[in-house]
């Protein structure tokens, strides 16, 4: 199995989470243990020899690819969580969704300031929690920071609204 | 780094999340890529040759060692999900907490009648979360379960509460 044939096996699924959205459904994908492998592998090339020393995983499903991504590369992995569900001293970040407000949570202790950091997420879409970890990492000063997806769907222009001073990967793409 | 360092890198967080519970805090070992590797490996090796086909990583802390333990043996990653985040046909088991009731939810087509499944969590306390997460993965008819965690707290008996004719193992236990 090859990283183009990754498309073929991640399911399509209309109106989901609200009438005329596509949802592009990666467990189906993830659940194959070949495709999980070629995807794991894929993100990690993209990162090797970056000295990356901290994977930073959006929740829930960014947990998935950013997890496996930190084992690959020999770096640690932090959650960025919702509200109140880190136990230690934390910093955090609000943004504007479609309705309403989102807060999204780092440990303090997290990241310093020898970190070379992959900010990772299953999704691009229109990048606004991206955006904000963004924001929330870059307050903690370390020395390079990295953003990274599995699928973007390009017709959202996610990439419009994250910082232009900074890479950004993904593995596949959508019209 | 040795498996029996890990515990010397788990942060306890006193009255966390509420007063009175020591929280063994894994987001100081994860940071750490030298013991998340150590850990991630030590998982594995519990697993290895048994065949396994996939991981199910309960949401949203067994979403990092599980996806971990899936890539490493080769398997799928499953999630097991809080209710509605499953875009496609889903089965779902509610169960009682202290306060109230919670839902785990799996896609039907998760897990099917060849597979050989680990149920993941990252911490055992009094197991109401896995048993529901047991009960669902059996409706589906697997060759095999194995459930697994990375901490057990063993003064809350949790094992008590899961069935005692499947493998049980833990990576570290408290007292």
């Amino acid at each position: 199995m090859e990283l183009e044939d990754l498309k073929g096996i991640i399911r399509d699924v209309p109106d989901f989470p609200s009438k005329g959205i596509m949802f592009r459904d990666l467990t189906t994908l993830i659940k194959n243990g070949e495709a999980l492998k070629v995807m794991s592998r894929g993100l990690a090339e993209l990162y090797r020899d970056r000295g990356v020393t901290k994977v930073v995983g959006i929740e829930s499903r960014g947990f998935i690819g950013g997890s496996i991504l930190a084992y690959e590369l020999g770096a640690g992995f932090v959650p960025a969580r919702k509200p109140g569900k880190l136990p230690s001293v934390t910093i955090k970040k609000s943004y504007a969704k479609e309705y309403g407000v989102d807060t999204i949570e780092l440990h303090s202790d997290a990241i310093n300031e020898n970190d070379v950091v992959v900010l990772h997420d299953d999704l691009l879409a229109t990048g606004g929690t991206m955006k904000a970890c963004y924001e929330l990492v870059k307050s903690m000063n370390p020395k390079k920071i990295y953003i990274n997806f599995v699928v973007e769907l390009d017709a959202l222009h996610g990439r419009d609204n994250l910082p232009s001073d900074v890479e950004i990967t993904s593995l596949l793409r959508y019209e």
